[in-house]
């Protein structure tokens, strides 16, 4: 017989699941004990329960945190420092210059714990993050109370950290051996930039060193026109190809963009069952192009969202990329019923998971997983009238319509309060660091 | 010697004027005298002024409320009813339905105050709309204290509390002398559906009418597909050449939508200065296709944007639909520069109001205009930094931003609160209406 106790019942809401039978509970309920859900149900499943703290959802949703499956986190420093611009412009006259002059672990922490923040507020309860000096992120992110997959970068050229590229592998190794198994919240991982600032030797190297520590391994890959020319012109293969005929590709890799993919490169990343990361508002931003995602999820790869770094978006708000992919494709292939609701719901949750090899603990609301759950507050007029709460968590929610957020079983946000992070400081200090641009 | 007094001195904040010379004030104020803007400068020049109530914008953002160019304000009712739908089966198996059924006085005036409440508390201060019982809308919209265009639908079918089609013209005519000069803040229009729902002689009495009265006309055109196959078919015209040839396009019709206008239609509609509505979000959901906005402006069209029915969204917050249209048409051209955020952000505000024929009243922050302002608080962490305010307007705030809200000298948000719908009640009448559907 089941223990009838639970440290935490969220109750009185209607209870999302994003379960593999994309379960919803009408006046549901969930339990957490400890940093697990115990389970799920209706009220009248827990009527004898003896509860020691109670949630009341009144009336709104009860839906797994969301999960952004790329990020530059110490990027939220460099929001809307340079905007409307060629991608070259951006990159080599606005943000290299300002990473140059501006990333070192004091302010990657600063830039971490503001992306964290405004990620926590806005109900996204994980991310998976590549940059450099990722030691000092993850012990921010640690601080902030999220989960996280977290790759150091690896380049072939100077990085911040990592003056000399030789050791690019070698650091990215010391990372993941320092934080595997360290924290249940902080994953490693391995993060190379992309196939064209990365040797073949690099790419292979890097990749050796996640399949040994069993890693995730990210890439950007196929986000320009340009890098498919640069590709063709220099390895006669399109970048997902020469990815797969370098052994690069299979369940442990995160394929960040994959814009300018083809047919061929589509069924290379299914076949491998590669994953990847869609990050619409950034690739429309850019002006980077329209990843091909309905043929993808029609292969049967696994896509996740993400908002990528903030300079490029610029907001880590997952509730409205939903909404943003939603109607994308849409207008794109004109046809108003690809890429419906529920379909970008999973994305934004366990899909993203999966793609970042965590959908075994998160992701969902289901018994035995972790309790990384939020609360949406729907007793607002843009989320009355509520016919189906799938739509309104992809067309009509908010970030700011999260009241409370839970990651493995610990509060983290208490009716729109962050409790983990002091935010008025970081608010402070993120505008003092400002004035030094 | 000026009057050295005022009613309110919006204070402390960076004043975003959109006015000709898109200037811009920091450490700024706004002074309101009775329904006018009195005076704008910077914290020195108030120094020695009388004033009698303070607003304290804390260091945020003071500017002009937004424009929503193309609302059907009751339609909030159907939020979320159905989506990801072809369009014809959106419209006949739902939308269509539900509106015979629920669509009376009642209803409309409840599905308005829902959709003035939204729009209010996210920044928009004026919209422009179009429906049925416009009557019962407007009594809400003034109850409201929003300002407003507001069109009687005609249509050649039996429609909401026009069941006779021949009376259609006579019912927009009653509307409009009945509200015509009636409060400075509702001013009446004619909004004739399409080109293939009303008929020439429909299209050209309501024209008329509208200038005889000296209105707006407005319309929705070149929606779809579909809509200019037809009129090739019936009348061998591309839709906007039609209205063109109708004698339908001069500077008081608003043209709705616009996608799939040819360059030869951008020309005519150029020449004859008639205005567009870009509602790029309910584009995008419902497949329709994406408006050729860059090549508008080009040619020197005044665009105001939009967010259409809610039913089609499903929202109305005009801080998303900003993001998007800027980010849209970057990715439809594959050019980065096009739809700047300062572009954009006059489409929601000035150019709005031109399209509407409000430009002289509203839209801007200028001395003697109408006191239609908003003010941002940015002390959030997804608002730093904060580098170009302009850019975050257009990319990272949200409609949940908004602090304060004044319409014609009128506080209708205080510190997030409105003040003139009691939200409570409208909340609790759409959940219940929603029950009955």
């Amino acid at each position: 017989m089941k223990n009838k106790s639970a440290h935490i019942l969220i109750k009185n809401g209607t209870v999302i699941t994003c379960n593999s039978e994309d379960t919803i509970i009408h006046n549901g309920a969930v339990a957490v004990q400890n940093d697990q859900i115990s389970a799920i149900g209706t009220a009248d499943f827990f009527s004898d329960w003896e509860i020691s703290q109670f949630i009341d959802a009144q009336g709104g949703i009860i839906m797994p945190g969301l999960i952004n499956t790329h990020t530059h986190l110490p990027m939220s420093l460099f929001r809307g420092l340079a905007d409307d611009l060629p991608l070259m412009t951006w990159l080599n006259d606005h943000i290299f210059p300002a990473e140059q002059k501006h990333i070192n672990p004091e302010n990657v922490r600063l830039g971490t714990l503001l992306s964290c923040a405004e990620m926590i507020l806005s109900g996204t309860t994980t991310c998976c993050d590549g940059y450099f000096y990722e030691d000092s992120i993850a012990e921010a992110v640690y601080e902030s109370g999220m989960r996280a997959v977290l790759g150091q970068g690896v380049i072939d050229f100077s990085a911040p950290g990592v003056p000399d590229p030789s050791k690019n592998i070698k650091n990215a190794v010391l990372f993941a051996e320092k934080w595997q198994g360290r924290y249940t919240t902080i994953t490693p991982s391995i993060f190379c930039h992309s196939p064209y600032t990365c040797c073949a030797k690099t790419l292979t190297d890097a990749k050796n060193a996640a399949e040994i520590k069993g890693i995730l391994f990210q890439i950007h890959v196929s986000e320009t026109k340009n890098e498919v020319s640069r590709m063709k012109a220099e390895h006669n293969m399109f970048p997902v190809e020469y990815l797969g005929y370098l052994g690069i590709l299979n369940k442990n890799t995160l394929l960040v963009h994959s814009i300018w993919i083809n047919k061929k490169e589509i069924a290379i990343i299914a076949k491998s069952e590669s994953n990847v990361s869609h990050n619409p508002e950034s690739n429309m931003k850019l002006a980077s192009g329209i990843s091909p995602v309905p043929d993808l999820i029609h292969a049967g790869v696994t896509v996740g969202l993400g908002t990528d770094g903030c300079a490029s978006n610029n907001d880590l708000d997952l509730f409205q990329e939903m909404d943003t992919a939603a109607k994308l494709h849409k207008a794109a292939m004109l046809d108003p019923t690809v890429l419906d609701a529920p379909t970008v719901l999973r994305m934004a949750t366990i899909e993203g998971a999966r793609a970042i090899g965590l959908d075994r603990i998160t992701g969902s609301l289901e018994t035995g997983k972790q309790a990384d759950i939020i609360v949406i507050d729907t007793n607002k007029p843009h989320l009355v009238p509520m016919y189906h709460p799938v739509s309104h968590l992809v067309y009509s929610v908010r970030g700011s319509d999260v009241r409370d957020v839970m990651v493995a079983g610990k509060i983290i946000v208490k009716n729109y309060n962050i409790q983990t992070i002091q935010l008025k400081n970081v608010i402070q200090d993120v505008s003092i660091f400002s004035q030094s641009i």
